[in-house]
């Protein structure tokens, strides 16, 4: 028994039982309470899309790439890796699996809860002395993974054919604890990479949503010149047909113009403070005082959080001052942004505005800072045997590896 | 200085600045927590847009119909009701109020909250001894309008050339305390009637982010073909021309296929019933006892509630069974659905279930009843200056006025 | 290796060596110069597309159709006509072939040039002593394919795998002189029925190159429901799963509104009076009097004609005034047109109109004269192990099926 | 009486009675026999629009523009140039007719006939001895308006309200013989500049009928973006709102991929080649052995050719080798393509081929050079009172500014 559900980008996705019965589990359901972009909405009205939808997004996506890869090198995976039939078929539902939970620990209001997240304790493999590093959201998703999804993976019915450990799904996730082989960092690129699934779906849904055309790619090209290279150890790595590299390129563009004229505009970004600090007030209150969510050990405490619960507290007005702020529309104003490099004069304007401001804590400054590009995870070209960087093609991702770092002022509309 | 807002549907949407300052309030800014269709996200995970996003959308349809009206017919309105240049921007900007603030009293989940109004007191103009009748959202609306944006709308400056009062508003949303002139009976087509603003908007905005095309009528023909023509009475009324009578009927099939595949679908209707079933507990936990929402005269508690904030109750467990049945996403099942006009196997079948099942609470006998086209408020069509009715003209429209009733029956899953 | 060929529906329709070799063969590539639509881009500018194109996306619908039914239907047909994976493929050759080459035979200005075509021959299969009959495009179609592309058909390396003959195609294209199997008739609905490839694709594609959305019914969701019933004779046929039924009734709707606004459009088809006369004088011209096109057994002659070749005749004004008036698009004026169903006093119209004008030949007549849905042809659903017609499950569908004659009167410019 | 025409663009355009005049005279109906884009349906089959439906959506996207600029911008240009309701009017006229005949003096094939025209006699403005300077199709432009729709221009009863001459017409497509002031300058930049209508309607446009997404750029924020800047000079000039400048920079990403992907495609290019040397031997055969078209001249015999002429002349084999080549889509082969900016190894293998080839005339050495953005036509952006050029403000765009030179090596088939 399949099931299709709708969905704005493909049409239709198709399930299997297993994939059902995950997305039917409470944990996944509170995914329909995360929304996508935060509060984008603020500015672009149809910004209401969740991480749930994305998320059965990026399982179609990845296994349209998976299969695309596969058809154009069943040869050589078979040659190099001995992958036949069922490997073929056992890695899909790995990657299927792996890409449909990737979003499964985001905190409430997407990226803008990264700050929130509680500081790693001595002993963590990533803990630094006074690095003040915290937990990433993907530690939730494998925390979650391991613990709440355990036998609706390894113990449907359906993985009587694969024998699936939740280790081979978080090993796609990153997860630190599982030793990955060649295979499975290849596949990994399908979730995270300078080309992957997630990059790929959110591109176009967010454009549909929104009412934008800035990340309409070309799905149907993108998927179709997928293939394998070899990197210079000798691994197989995911890369692009030379033919048609310039599909690579307009994927680098779709995800530059998004972002500069989406993700960073300049409201948006002021509303990921607000509901930053908003969302601190309200931790303070429900969490005895500690204003950061509740750690990877905690996992029930911080599956409660979604962005309904907060907005059920903000409009107690248990998210301070920022909270009202988002309850009546009334943001902090931009009254100053630099150019995406900041020239000499823009500098002197921000250090003047801070100096001006400085007795009062309703400004924020702020740095819209990114590679557009990086070049050490350059996109590979495949073509007559041999790789190219995308960088060394085209002299437009080229320029685009240099870092911007666009500074905004924004004062509260009271003293504006 | 005005403002522009992206929008799906229309690209942009420039507001005023009352209209921005209408907006931006508190009681506006809940509509962004109200969504356009409730569940139906369960089915179509994209349906997650909200009344915020389609009020605004209505004012701008309502604005370009009126355009249309005016430039095709200024002499005739000139003539019979002398309307000249002042007259025209005043109507305008009423028209766009009414539009922007029809939905402003709707209850959380939309539709599905209107068995859980209180019932009409006795002196109520609608009010019938034993008739059981309940307010509407319309009254909440009206309600809201006169008691909350009085002053935004009567006091803003804009307001100085135009000397609106909050009864012209309401006029057009059927305030019965009212008086209306033939021209108020005239714009009022534009906010609700068989062609009016909001349902072409939501037939659109509706389409796009749940990703299906059923709803995509051709907008910019239709707007372009409004015309006005005489009723028998002699007054103005709002008609189609005739060369254009086509896009009336395509309206028409447009809703009948939104209806039919999308409003109607089985697994949305039996979230209706959860949604409806798991609110009256809430309410009734929140109200002591009483599972009904507050009444007009209680506004400020009204306005507590939203889509957010009886989800918040869910996760509490404070909607009961069906509440829980939600977060599981463990619906009642449909087990059998009758034709569009049930046969008598039909019936006999919905009998014999009843009989079977009489003894538990966990089913649902629904039943789906409309007319897809109501033969008294046909569709006018003008041309050759007399009018004719749309379903004289189409075959397929005159099809559409007999009643269908599609019954079916739901049981819970665990004894289906 | 394989083709990708750019599609405007389809994104990317994928060749193999053989259906390349039939595309670039010159016969195929004239049907780049037969426009789809004939002149109807005197009336929507961008209705310059071909049955180049359209052929192309016939193969491709057809192909995601059958691939869909096998999907569906594996093991009835395995049981019911021992269809195994060869089988499957080979038939799968069989139609696309078939879908490739439907078009194949068409005349210039496509449908307008069927009253052009020679009358039968006393001993043709269809001959009716003082009938009247003449030749049809199909029957062109299959005179080119066993003539001119058998080879490319039989001896083509691919077909080692296959052994198809000219015959397997044409059989899905009604050629009377090939018996046909059970299963034959099956695919055969496919190329030309009620939901066949090729209504299919031009909905869409005239659809997206017009600009217009009357056409877009949902393919996704078509191709998705279909699959296999049995007839009364125990057949199988084509049909649309139950669950779905609305997705055929939406099918017909798109089919209506683009005949009702496009293709019946009045200035459409006063076009296809101006072009037919025109080309039976520049058929007189080249062909020593003979007004008519040659008959399928003077090809080379038949297939020199295309629609340029005819517009380069209309410049040397071989074609009358007729052709002038398309040259300065000088069209007959619409003078008066009646209800779909003509009332009496249309009737009466027409017969004064046709009084006034007796004496002069530049008038015309014109009665556009279908049945919208054929009851003896009618869509089959299936569910629950019995068929049931669509007609009796969509009063819109029903109410289709009862006769229209739209009666206009064109006259001349100079005399309107 | 004005007319509306459906557009796959725009939905709709709305014609006055003298635009529809001059679109009926058989001299612009020629362009309906234009093709937009040459033989491009040999790669992407849709591409069978014409300079027709272009022409009229440039007249549509220059009106939509300028509308713009006046809306935002009257103060200045009543302060500046006295400009008031009647100048707007007259030079929006003005601007409809220079847009909606741009094009009317393409030869057959658009681009690609270029290199077919005549060499200006000794004494044309532009003569330069030994300079081997051919006329360009907009000298073809200006002396089709001033001799042939002279009288549809300045007679018809429109022209009353305005007394436009074909000299002001004209003056926005570059007649040299017409002296222009300041506000024509800044006009004349709607026709043809950075951001005009024609590059704007084309990308959308072209976009469309090949069903491809690289030049889908935001039509909507574009033009309402558009605004006046001042110049060194202190000449108003037209200019990019600062705060949108990034849709300035998507435009010109939208056409750089548009080229990059469709227009110089390897195919589409060797067909450019293939079309000219075909059509110079049609030339060769009509003209007495003059392979090149008339002048200005000789309008009546250059109107007489478009591609439908020349492929009636392709069909009778007068196109010679390269003439059968086109017909049976046997083009030459690329058999070797450089870098954007070759290295020194495509440059020597650039000449090894050519020495291997060098005895048989049945090879194309091609060079597909361009500048994707001219520095010396920076776009304007203007902002604060001040203004900026865009290559300033954008990395990407500034990596534009070098000169690209793809170069390929394209064989026979026979020898390939």
């Amino acid at each position: 028994m399949t099931k299709k559900i709708r969905d704005v980008v493909y049409g239709f996705v198709i399930l299997d039982e297993q994939e059902c019965a995950i997305i039917d589990h409470p944990v996944f359901q509170r995914l329909r309470r995360i929304r996508q972009l935060s509060l984008t909405d603020m500015v672009y009205p149809g910004a209401t899309h969740t991480r749930f939808e994305h998320s059965i997004g990026v399982m179609q996506m990845a296994t349209d790439m998976f299969d695309c890869i596969i058809n154009n090198n069943k040869r050589i995976l078979e040659k190099e890796y001995s992958l036949d039939e069922t490997g073929i078929k056992r890695a899909r539902k790995v990657i299927r699996l792996a890409a449909l939970l990737h979003d499964i620990g985001h905190a409430p209001f997407s990226h803008s809860g990264e700050d929130l997240m509680p500081l790693l304790p001595p002993g963590h493999i990533r803990y630094v002395e006074n690095g003040n590093k915290k937990y990433e959201h993907e530690e939730y998703s494998i925390a979650i993974i391991k613990n709440i999804f355990q036998n609706l993976i390894e113990k449907h019915r359906i993985n009587n054919n694969f024998h699936i450990s939740v280790e081979d799904v978080t090993a796609l996730l990153g997860d630190p604890s599982v030793k990955v082989d060649a295979l499975s960092l290849l596949w990994k690129e399908l979730i995270s990479g300078q080309i992957d699934a997630d990059r790929a779906d959110y591109l176009l849904r967010d454009s549909i949503h929104l009412g934008v055309n800035y990340g309409l790619y070309d799905r149907n090209r993108l998927i179709n010149c997928l293939t394998l290279g070899h990197s210079e150890t000798g691994d197989l790595i995911l890369a692009i047909e030379e033919k048609s590299w310039h599909i690579a390129e307009s994927l680098v563009l779709a995800r530059y113009q998004m972002f500069s004229q989406v993700y960073f505009h300049k409201v948006r970004r002021i509303y990921d403070y607000h509901i930053q600090m908003a969302v601190k007030e309200i931790l303070k209150y429900k969490r005895d005082g500690k204003g950061v969510y509740p750690t990877p050990d905690e996992l029930d405490e911080y599956l409660s959080f979604d962005d309904w619960e907060i907005y059920s507290g903000l409009k107690q007005h248990l998210g301070g001052a920022h909270g009202d702020i988002i309850l009546e529309r009334k943001h902090f104003k931009c009254i100053f942004q630099s150019q995406l490099i900041p020239t000499d004069a823009d500098e002197k304007e921000i250090e003047k505005l801070k100096e001006q401001y400085k007795d009062t804590p309703n400004y924020l400054d702020d740095k819209a800072s990114t590679l557009w590009y990086k070049l050490d995870k350059d996109i590979i070209i495949y073509g007559n045997k041999h790789t190219q960087p995308l960088s060394e093609k085209s002299a437009i991702v080229k320029a685009m590896s240099e870092k911007t770092v666009q500074k905004r002022f924004y004062v509260a509309r009271e003293i504006s």
